[in-house]
């Protein structure tokens, strides 16, 4: 007859899903190609063979951790469903900011490597990033975007995607020197340049 | 006595000149990881030798061919000091759009290369965006923001830089699919974007 399992022990998903969360934690002060699955291993007292088991390679780690940092953005930022579209934008921009402002070196780090980086890398983040952005349609409603001026397309959804370009840029640049912006006045530069963006399109495209 | 110079020859600098032309000529249809010294040296029909003189090597290569492709596209956007503001800006991203149409392979391997590469790549490819970015402030002259509402800042730079990213993104994804979009509807919600970014901005941050 076999043991029964033991209360406390994970199953692999959940063991590897705690080993990814300790690879996004160390990203927090380290760039993506100083983490390494030895550093990993040294980290959360494990053996490398059983990391390399989960995680296959280094690029595969890296993979893993992208989509994982992302799912936690992602997570994180999670519209609360309390008041127009516009304030529930206000609010993820403000989650967002404050995840960039305690995670600066790994995800300047993370954006960095997932722009410029293998296509899987590219393909992971620009979906979870695609996703984030989506999200402000979804969330907002067909009626409340048109109370807005803005119409759900394809069109308007690629603008979304790139304007999150430059919201990484700003967010980053700021938590690095504000210039003498406040918190609340880079969120409304960067909603407001979203905005626009989004209602000067036309309404079928 | 030395033999006079013949009339065609080039000095040195000229012909390096010639040759990274060559090389952003490449990278046209070629991916960045793509372009290598031996590579120019057989469509150039030169010595690689000669090459490895000139650009030392693959990444010093790399990063000149980035500087040269920067620097023609800081050129060929020149506004021409015609109309106002707007006008002169709509001007700049019409010439941009027509030349990621026409580079479209080769600037998207750049820009992903630019954003993701090493610190001297992106160096060099973050001062030409800053210096096409700068101008917008340049080209308008104080008066000229005032009246639109902009005020010269170290904020208001920051964030036109940081919108470049959305523009490429933009600019790169609509030559790919134009998701129904004309030129000119694509050129003014990405100006759109700027302006209300800049306008939202403190008059004095």
């Amino acid at each position: 007859m076999s043991q029964p399992a033991r209360r406390t022990r994970l199953t692999p998903r959940e063991r590897k899903e705690q080993l990814l969360d300790h690879g996004v934690r160390l990203l927090g002060t380290r760039q993506l190609d100083e983490l390494s699955i030895d550093l990993l291993a040294e980290e959360a007292g494990i053996s490398r063979g059983l990391l390399y088991h989960y995680f296959g390679g280094k690029h595969d780690f890296h993979v893993a951790v992208v989509e994982r940092a992302a799912r936690e953005i992602f997570e994180a930022t999670a519209p609360t469903g309390d008041g127009d579209a516009l304030t529930q934008m206000l609010e993820s921009m403000r989650v967002y900011v404050r995840y960039v402002r305690a995670n600066h070196t790994g995800y300047a780090s993370l954006v960095r490597a997932a722009r410029g980086g293998s296509d899987d890398l590219r393909g992971v983040y620009e979906r979870a990033r695609g996703d984030l952005t989506d999200r402000i349609f979804a969330a907002a409603g067909a009626g409340a975007l048109a109370e807005l001026g803005i119409t759900d397309t394809t069109a308007s959804r690629r603008l979304a995607r790139a304007w999150a370009s430059m919201a990484e840029d700003a967010v980053l640049d700021w938590v690095l020197d504000d210039a003498g912006l406040s918190e609340d006045q880079l969120i409304t530069s960067l909603t407001s340049a979203l905005w626009a963006g989004l209602t000067s399109l036309p309404r079928q495209a």
